[in-house]
């Protein structure tokens, strides 16, 4: 196979010489390709996104909206309050309304942060956000308007000085742009803040699978949020704020050099606008200061003054630079683009509707995958009231999201269905993969990208990375659970001896009488004061003794 | 909260009276809010194609590849013959070529058939194919590049008497367009068809989870194609075909009124040319014809004359033609859309690799969902050299490709695991999900639109009606197999009995031999004849027999 000479003339050539070729299927098979716009792929494949069965599809459109909602708060210092409204229109449709006193989202970019997929703020910035892909909010209005037939209404006022706008909006899912079926203001909305009304096919539920759940952990793992949710019934439940602190909020950072793809830097250094690789790689990258940059080069045999853009066209000094980016040490990303929610408010969380005799919380140190910093938190509670059925209860956190579905699917489970929780004095049947007994086990993972399994972000894909630091973090945590347990049965062992030592006390006193000639009321005295002295811990109480640990590793 | 007036006059009103508003967060956010092409999307989130682990990427790599090649050679009716060869450039990068002899890829389309991600010609057509996104082999195009730095070499010939097109190609990922690089002519290609050619960072690995596992359960559901693989240390293993014939090529047909959602169907009348609903039905949709129609239309209280567009304004007219759909009785949907296995192909399948005592077939009726024909077909093989180390393995298949990854995560698992297995005869530990022994099970899910849980195609979504068709497929494998399960017991048990008895024959003929007066042998000769002729069945042999058992359903 030796190509040709190529271009135009060559084609120029053929196209002369051979007969018009209509005769080929090829020809037949072109005629049928056509570009698909990603609104239409998601309608046709809107299980994609979250909106499948119906009680789900109602969780996925509250879950977006206050996950946009909770964003927006944060990023403008705002202490989030959320209000979430379902009513029934008919057997079929419901209505749904949620609002926010967020910062509003400004009237030129509305149309699309609500009527176009692939639009939003947060998808190129690194740092920890809920939203990450600029698909959700606008997915439930695709959602809304293929079932109900009917536009998605949303208010908005970003400040009080100005009146808000009220815009009724459709999707044309052909070019996926916003179609904008009416535009109005409205003086008496709420000093600030966003509203979206919405009818679309769905179920209301209640159970473990449901919005009402769904608010619940939202409320654990964000404790400086108040969400007021009235149900279709009118029933009213208002999550009370557990602090009126604002978590840190996470600040954007350049990308770590770790984990960078070779295409991605490829493509920054075409498009850099820096004249000299030194500048570049300084003002392109986390954590690479002058020395670092020094040392890279020299390993890399680049010169630094060298043109970015002469380099992207040089793959084998390309892939240099990716090796000295391995090679020479450079400080983990930093940790403020993320934001735990700490061991703390983890406890908190697991105890808020819990009495549990045993908690332990783990933070990891901030790692790096594929050039996004992550951390993982874990906790682990024990006993008390805490009801499972059998099986450990897993809370799987995302982002401060908690996540619903696909269990199953998810690294957090496979990491902690790798560990052999007999270790940890904990009760695993054969062929059981998590441990049994009153558990729960939370995961926070925390990442400026966090690897879902699909857009409707259920699960976390098995990163090796990711996984090795979820079964870190669980283990640790389990370690700490393992030991109390081991003191537990120790402290029974203990004061079933000390019982049966009790049941003869009198008899040996009476014994030792005989070989000593004190009175045996004196020695029954001393034996049992020796008793008390000795496992006086044991003595008191059959009550387990309420514990806590807590691991900060260092970061 | 009462709208105010709108427009334009309202806006101007507003910006004239209030100060310039540049103190609001929103304004600021605002400026963040960017449109993401969707190559920039999934170069992101690469690991929801199934780029994830290195093994993962080359099988999916293959995978899209090949899925192509079957789809375009069966469409020009052109028994596949598909070659692919892995081959190691250093450390971490892999050089993969796949060739076929399909109609190959015309010019004008190839740079975007290649070089940009949902661009295809099976999305819009309601018929059962493998690809359906038009996303598959654009991603591999979009890791290669991102891995390797390097752009995908295209040769494509259409015709043996045209000269073969060669491009090199890459993703612009900002503009998801093809960005070409090279264009050639190479008159030494084969005589027709399409041969890619990635390099790409990705590790070859034998076992469960790879190529040749891939390529092997390929070939087991495509018997009418021929798959050549040459592997890294230059082995070449063939599958040939085993047969000759291709199957039915599915046809496209109109979509179905069940299923179809509101929003969907006013999109179809707004933009129909139809002037009368009458014919805007008939014509639009499959099964209605012009009684059927008729019904509807009475029904729905609706004018069969009045324009579509009209009703397109019309929700509550539109809702009462939804509601007509679903009461007035409509064929089910033609199944030649749909190419089953069929469980001649599927048995020889199963049977292809393993020697088994017992196999069941069963192929359900096509059903709807949302709109979309589909249909399962199921086979459980037991006993024989079937080793599946105690838990029953399951082979899942949708469209005629093996699914690898995610099997949790699956539809097909989960309606396996909803059956009792011991209402069939089989042991099921309790707790355990999977029925124990020897058993293999396939299930192949036919569909115009198979619903996947995200875009690398790894397990089919948890939809009610598709979920309900497995499982009824898999009862009724399981029931035959039960039966045959129970027999064998049966057998067993009348062997014993039969071992026993022949036993004391000898004294029971000598004790009749005194009450009889009878020779005592001549007893024993007629007892032995009894046993023989009752339970000759049982007598000869222990080996169980060998059943089959099929099941087609009336369609």
């Amino acid at each position: 196979m030796t190509p040709a000479k190529a271009g135009t003339k060559a084609e120029a050539k053929v196209e002369a010489k051979l007969p018009k070729a209509d005769s080929p299927i090829a020809v037949e098979l072109a005629k049928k390709q056509k570009a698909i716009s990603v609104a239409e792929f998601f309608e046709k494949n809107r299980h994609m996104l979250g909106f499948d069965s119906l009680p789900r599809c109602l969780i996925t459109c509250v879950k977006e909206a206050v996950d946009n909602a909770l964003d927006a708060c944060e990023e403008s210092q705002i202490l989030p309050d959320i209000y979430i409204r379902v009513r029934k229109v008919d057997e079929r449709i419901l209505n749904v309304v949620i609002e926010d006193n967020g910062p509003g989202v400004q009237k030129d970019v509305l149309p699309r942060v609500f009527g176009k997929l692939l639009y939003g703020s947060r998808f190129h910035a690194i740092r920890q956000s809920r939203g990450q892909q600029g698909i959700g909010i606008s997915a439930a209005v695709l959602y809304a308007q293929l079932t109900s037939g009917k536009p998605v209404r949303i208010t908005s006022r970003i400040d009080p000085k100005l009146p808000a706008y009220v815009y009724e909006l459709k999707i044309d899912t052909q070019t996926n742009e916003p179609k904008l079926l009416s535009e109005n203001y409205d003086d008496f909305f709420t000093s600030r803040g966003t509203r979206i009304e919405l009818n679309m096919e769905a179920t209301y539920v209640r159970g473990r699978q449901s919005v009402m759940e769904y608010l619940k952990n939202t409320a654990i793992v964000n404790p400086h949020a108040r969400i007021t949710f009235v149900d279709p019934y009118d029933e009213r439940v208002i999550f009370e704020r557990a602090c009126d602190v604002l978590p840190k909020q996470p600040i954007e950072i350049k990308p770590h050099p770790h984990g960078i793809e070779l295409g991605t830097l490829i493509k920054m250094l075409q498009s850099t606008d820096n004249l000299k690789l030194s500048s570049f790689l300084s003002l392109s990258f986390a954590k690479i200061g002058g020395h670092t940059m020094d040392s890279i080069c020299k390993e890399a045999n680049l010169d630094p003054a060298m043109a970015p853009q002469d380099l992207a066209q040089d793959i084998d000094g390309v892939k240099r630079l990716m090796a000295a980016f391995q090679k020479i040490k450079i400080q983990a990303p930093p940790k403020d683009c993320l934001s735990p929610i700490t061991g703390d408010l983890l406890k908190k969380g697991l105890t808020q509707n819990h009495r549990v005799d045993f908690i332990s919380t783990v933070s990891r140190p901030v790692n790096v995958s594929r050039g996004n910093p992550f951390l993982v938190e874990a906790a682990i509670a024990y006993g008390g009231d805490i009801d499972t059925e059998g099986r450990a209860e897993i809370y799987r956190i995302a982002n401060r999201v908690p996540l619903m579905y696909q269990q199953g699917a998810c690294a957090i489970t496979h990491a902690i269905e790798r560990i052999n929780w007999k270790n940890y004095n904990m009760e695993q049947p054969k062929g059981a993969k998590m441990p049994q007994g009153p558990i729960m086990i939370m995961v926070h993972v925390a990442s400026t990208n966090v690897p879902f399994t699909s857009e409707s972000k259920d699960a976390i894909a098995d990163i090796p990375e990711l996984e090795d630091e979820i079964e870190l973090a669980v283990r640790e945590a389990a370690r700490d659970l393992g030991r109390y347990l081991a003191e537990q049965k120790k402290a029974l062992d203990a004061r079933k001896k000390i019982k049966m030592f009790e049941a003869y006390t009198k008899e040996l006193a009476i014994a030792l009488q005989d070989l000593t000639g004190k009175d045996h009321a004196v020695i029954e005295a001393q034996l049992r004061d020796v008793l008390a002295k000795k496992f006086t811990k044991f003595i008191d109480t059959d009550e387990p003794v309420k514990q806590e640990a807590a691991n900060d590793s260092p970061q």
